[in-house]
């Protein structure tokens, strides 16, 4: 790329929608807003902080604890009219040590260590381990086809792949991760004595992605563990041939729930304090991970939301507040312990917008709430994808997010912020989610969307 | 990110414009496209292979050569009409033994190593190396202020800010970049010993950029050389409170131009087989990096797009033509050639699409050409952005590249690929320009996005 940028500048056509002085004063704040995010960001620096410090905070953790006051620490330096920690309970699960699987016996390959890592909520195997043989599976209905009689004492292997065809990769997540979520308990309740399941990735590599696994009784859990795609196709391609015989060994533990929090800060409101207009991600990560994308990232963007509020000058009408929710990744304690606290006050949640899809170039807000408001809401919202335009971001509807999901009872109009979609799952879940992942371009403008889409909320209302 | 999916995918109102068999199937063959890049996808691994054994392949290097051959060798693989090498003449400047940047005194600093790279077409210093008082500057209007009165005897030393602010980077590029190219032959002119440039990136940090600056006579060259910003704003911070005297040692050499070629492949047109339809990237890249986005991701992609139009059964009308051209970064013999070539011949250049702007998610397509039939041809092409639609890529007016820029005079349609901006400029012309910043999908995506542009273009003729 030499000296392309004169052809490219002195020919394209880009549209100027703002100026200084002209008829649309929010054209000219919102590029103020994206403006400011870019050359006067703080979140990119927070974020190499927290994911230093503070990696690998589960919750329940020592980690995330120092998480909860690494980020109260940042908002009360912002000039917030207040900030607070909000108790929730969490569920403690713990990973104990290093979990192997290991090919004992097939047709090829003896003694091979595969790339593993234990599910949330997997059970813990004997000390020895358990070595058994392989039944490989592509669904839940296929555990069920199988029954006690082709899974008891066997090691059921969840192996239908992530759907890389698809363009936007959660679909493609979406597409296998039933197997991870409900599959080890499935095959438990036949008879089942652990669980393999392939890493919910698109990508052929050694990378192990984990994630939670959910077995409704407690005292019912086996070794439940994601291997790598590369090891789970080996492991197919000897099936072929012959039994495969795997030993497993994990000595993860269930501790008895625990005490936690939302880490909050906010902007009054001049005019409607009591209404609020929420902005969050979740604090907790991986116990394995930086938790750079999922969801640093998004507990960044949140602060620095209020950030640039603050620094263009703008006095918000209704509270604008930042919710970093805690236990998003293992049981949304953060999440129920905000709406209960919600519903016991006078407040109004008036709308909320979660960032939890990594801290990737946005390219859309989608937005979701209840049936009976939603539609005149939305008509009015949609309006302003002019206001987004020069930024190529799309409002749409959709999902929103796990944790401001939970104000749906409410009425909250909710949204989500949409960035593009194609590495996150490179790093999902895995050692991999690194901040030298993150670029501080795509993560500022992730904020200045969200800022800006507040800004028409709060100044317009719904 | 836990169960978010589920909330995603239950509400989102994803618009599915294409099933087999329905009306559209231009949508539909465009899906396929599409699906296949990213399912059957080879452009990672070539770009793996090429980037690994063909690192720093500036134009008449060996590397460069070798580059040709391991290129060639995959167009030889993928079963089209035919592959040929096409002769082209390249200048050929070599930067020697590591340059040397050091700050000797200053109020503050002594014998500090500062991160430098000789911008392309440095000339050489004298073995001892050049020491000299540092004048800032921050454009080529300063320069000829100062004149030889301010600049002789001097190292020029440009400062001027890539502007972050700018959303997108090539504009934040341009808006510094005539320093390094432009503003050491000027300084010289002056009297000037030797000039820095402030690196052409957003970012803060140790890595300097290089990047082609002009000597119109080659007997007149001083040191020119590219220092990290974080050095540029130490330098400029010590010249606040007095003089700095910097050493300054290279010894780049110019030889005499050299044969080198283009790498070519088609697939001939069954109808109108002398109407030639390009896509292309550049072949070579700086000497100090790997080129994976710079343009090595160009190049894997301008194959695949053949290697997907055979794929999926297409048939084109027109003759489709892959151009790895040389020596774009470096005087673009390798465009040139190509232009005298298609000057001699009876083809008809129909349309070319270059892409060489990195291998990040595609955003648009930009298209220019002659006054005197673009307009009409635009409007055509302007009402297929519905069939991109589903992939949130946009058909806008707008530069489209070096090399097929070269084809204006022959009314050709030209297009550029406009991948997603953010992250160019950290690993532009720098040594962090690797394998590992290309995401194999986000480079699929740009190769299913110029395959379909030139699916429509053949099919509908312009």
């Amino acid at each position: 790329m030499l000296l392309f940028f004169t052809l490219f500048f002195s020919l394209q056509s880009y549209t100027l929608v703002c100026q200084e002085g002209s008829e649309d004063q929010d054209a000219f704040f919102i590029k103020n807003l994206y403006t400011t995010a870019l050359g006067q960001d703080l979140s990119y620096d927070w974020l190499a902080g927290l994911t230093s410090q503070c990696a690998g905070r589960l919750a329940g953790s020592a980690q995330s604890e120092k998480a909860i006051r690494y980020t109260k620490a940042i908002l009360d330096t912002l000039g917030l009219s207040k900030t607070w920690l909000q108790p929730c309970i969490v569920p403690v699960w713990e990973r104990g040590d290093k979990e192997q699987v290991k090919i004992m016996t097939s047709s090829r390959v003896t003694n091979r260590e595969l790339n593993a890592l234990a599910l949330g909520f997997s059970g813990a195997s004997p000390v020895q381990g358990i070595t058994a043989e392989v039944v490989e599976l592509h669904s839940i209905e296929e555990t069920e086809k199988l029954g006690r009689k082709g899974l008891e004492g066997k090691i059921a292997f969840f192996n239908r792949p992530f759907d890389r065809t698809m363009l936007h990769t959660f679909r493609g997540y979406g597409s296998a991760v039933d197997q991870r979520v409900y599959g080890p308990a499935k095959a438990a309740e036949y008879g089942a004595v652990a669980a393999l399941v392939r890493s919910m990735t698109p990508n052929i590599d050694d990378v192990p992605h984990t994630g939670v696994t959910v077995f409704k009784d407690s005292s019912k859990t086996i070794p439940a563990i994601a291997i790598a795609t590369k090891d789970a196709d080996l492991l197919s391609d000897l099936l072929q041939s012959g039994p495969v015989r795997v030993s497993v060994k994990t000595n993860c533990r269930t501790l008895p729930d625990k005490g936690s929090y939302n880490v909050i800060g906010e902007i009054k409101g001049s005019k409607y304090p009591d209404e609020v207009i929420v902005v969050g991600g979740h604090l907790d990560s991986w116990d394995i991970c930086q938790g750079a994308h999922d969801d640093g990232a998004g507990c960044v963007q949140s602060m620095e939301v209020l950030q640039l509020l603050l620094k263009t000058g703008y006095q918000p009408q209704r509270t604008i507040r930042c919710v970093l929710f805690m236990n998003e990744e293992s049981g949304s304690g953060g999440a129920k312990a905000y709406a209960e606290e919600a519903k016991k006050s006078n407040e109004k949640q008036y709308a909320a917008i979660e960032t939890d899809a990594g801290g990737f170039t946005p390219r859309g807000i989608s937005c979701e709430g209840e049936e009976s408001t939603f539609i005149e809401r939305f008509k009015k919202v949609h309006a302003w994808n002019d206001y987004f335009e020069p930024y190529d971001i799309r409002i749409t509807k959709g999902g929103s997010g796990a944790d401001v999901g939970h104000l749906k009872p409410f009425g909250t109009f909710l949204m989500g912020l949409r960035p593009d979609s194609q590495r996150y799952f490179d790093i999902h879940h895995a050692v991999t989610d690194t901040i030298d992942k993150v670029n501080r371009r795509e993560l500022a403008l992730g904020s200045a969307t969200m800022a800006s889409i507040i800004y028409l909320i709060d100044k317009y209302g719904l």
